[in-house]
């Protein structure tokens, strides 16, 4: 029998992830042979590049991802700043060896909306520890301009 | 010709918060007067509680918001927490003066699931000044377990 | 002999902390029966007040902790917040249990001059798990008028 | 009269301020024809680069910059990147424009000791908008070794 996307669960993706370091498990997930989680299927997330310390998420803000106001919620670009941070790290993480996110910090410097078109967020590892990683990350658009930035802490430990 | 909540726009909205203050807009936001943003119904969030100076979100984890390792995603508690920070700040503006957050941080201290059932996200101002307001929120369970804690740095101005 | 504070090695004081709880450490420190440290002396900060998930640290401010501009630096507000949210997470560390600060965040409220007078940083514990620990702080005048607020990450191990 | 370093206060320095850019200012305070700040002097902090967005500050970590237990106290490295980040971001003020630091974040990712050697901290602006801007830097020893990285956002007003 073959296994489908629809039919991995959560359960089944964490004892995949038991066996693969996480830069191969980020590159199945982009490569589309792990489904994407609820929250990047909730948001339009997609993951469009991932090496070794490196991560960039892509998004197209639209009304769904709108606060009160006219302009994309402060959440969408903190959800998609979490989604890189952790993914970044996750790409220097060994088979068997897993981490957590303790916090997250984030500036928003532009609003998003509609028009902004696709933005990116890249991230970067910027301390690899043996108990904690540190990252950072940026949202810009197809021009280059900066929408926010932010940094995680993240501490790791054997699954 | 009576106005419902579906010919409500974001430009409309925005011109109601010209002439209500910040606490009258969210009140009539939780009566359901005015139609709730788009990342709200996206994330199932429902603004519980507000008065001057506070104001409490509340979400139900589920599926929709999951990472890939079966625990809520990071965005979940940060996209929540942003609502409630950034409405607690709002019920102190008058007619004609808004804000922007300027900046975000949260702190993650257990993993949010199905099984946690509802959470609340209490925010409460910490400063109001002319130009900048600080606030800071806490999600906890019915049982009051805290979940994450985080403040917000606001940028207040005339609209 | 008998062992003076003069005496006193941060060997000696490490050594004292693996018998000692943090609590029972910061309590002798407060009695001055342990030295305070280099930064406390440089920064002429006092500990004031320590019980189970507290801690008060005092400091008046001069010239000395001035920036270029005729008030204090912010290195002050956030060396005082630093020294106040580790004491109040090594009050809940038993014997042999150490932490480390991974991040701490600090808001600015407003500038901290002389003529100030005396301002405490109250400390408070959010959350103790068995790998990490988090604290707010806030610092004060004799009024109860808000200076600055921040909050810190540490992480837990044995010593 | 020939003015001297010796007859400048606070006050006279920012009479300074309003006239000089932030660029010529901290060039001037760079070759000494400004004295340092008492903050500066207490931390022992040498200003040695600046530029259009950039700033390095260097210290030495000894004693007098201890904790209880042995390594340099957080509040050095807070103390010196806010140096640094508020000095890049000076750099980018015309006369009479000013900035005041809102918030502030810090990781440590290594503990400073004497050992350590003169560490250098490296901040540029990452946003210089019309009313906010951010920065970030990082401490590094001779070696290029991380040891602390943060940021900051600052409002901007006119003197």
């Amino acid at each position: 029998m073959t296994r489908t996307v629809d039919d991995e669960t959560p359960a089944a993706k964490a004892e995949a992830r038991d066996k693969l370091s996480g830069l191969e498990y980020m590159r199945q997930l982009m490569a589309g042979e792990l489904p994407r989680s609820g929250m990047a299927g909730l948001m339009n997330f997609r993951l469009v590049e991932v090496s070794e310390g490196h991560a960039v998420f892509a998004v197209s803000p639209d009304e769904r991802h709108y606060n009160g106001i006219g302009i994309a919620h402060g959440g969408l670009a903190a959800t998609l700043l979490d989604s890189a941070l952790g993914c970044a790290i996750n790409t220097m993480m060994p088979p068997g060896k897993i981490f957590t996110t303790l916090e997250m910090k984030i500036n928003y410097v532009r609003p998003l909306r509609r028009e902004t078109g696709e933005v990116r967020c890249e991230a970067s590892v910027l301390h690899a520890g043996g108990r904690v990683a540190t990252a950072e990350g940026r949202i810009v658009d197809a021009g280059g301009k900066l929408y926010a930035h932010g940094t995680a802490t993240c501490m790791l430990f054997r699954s």
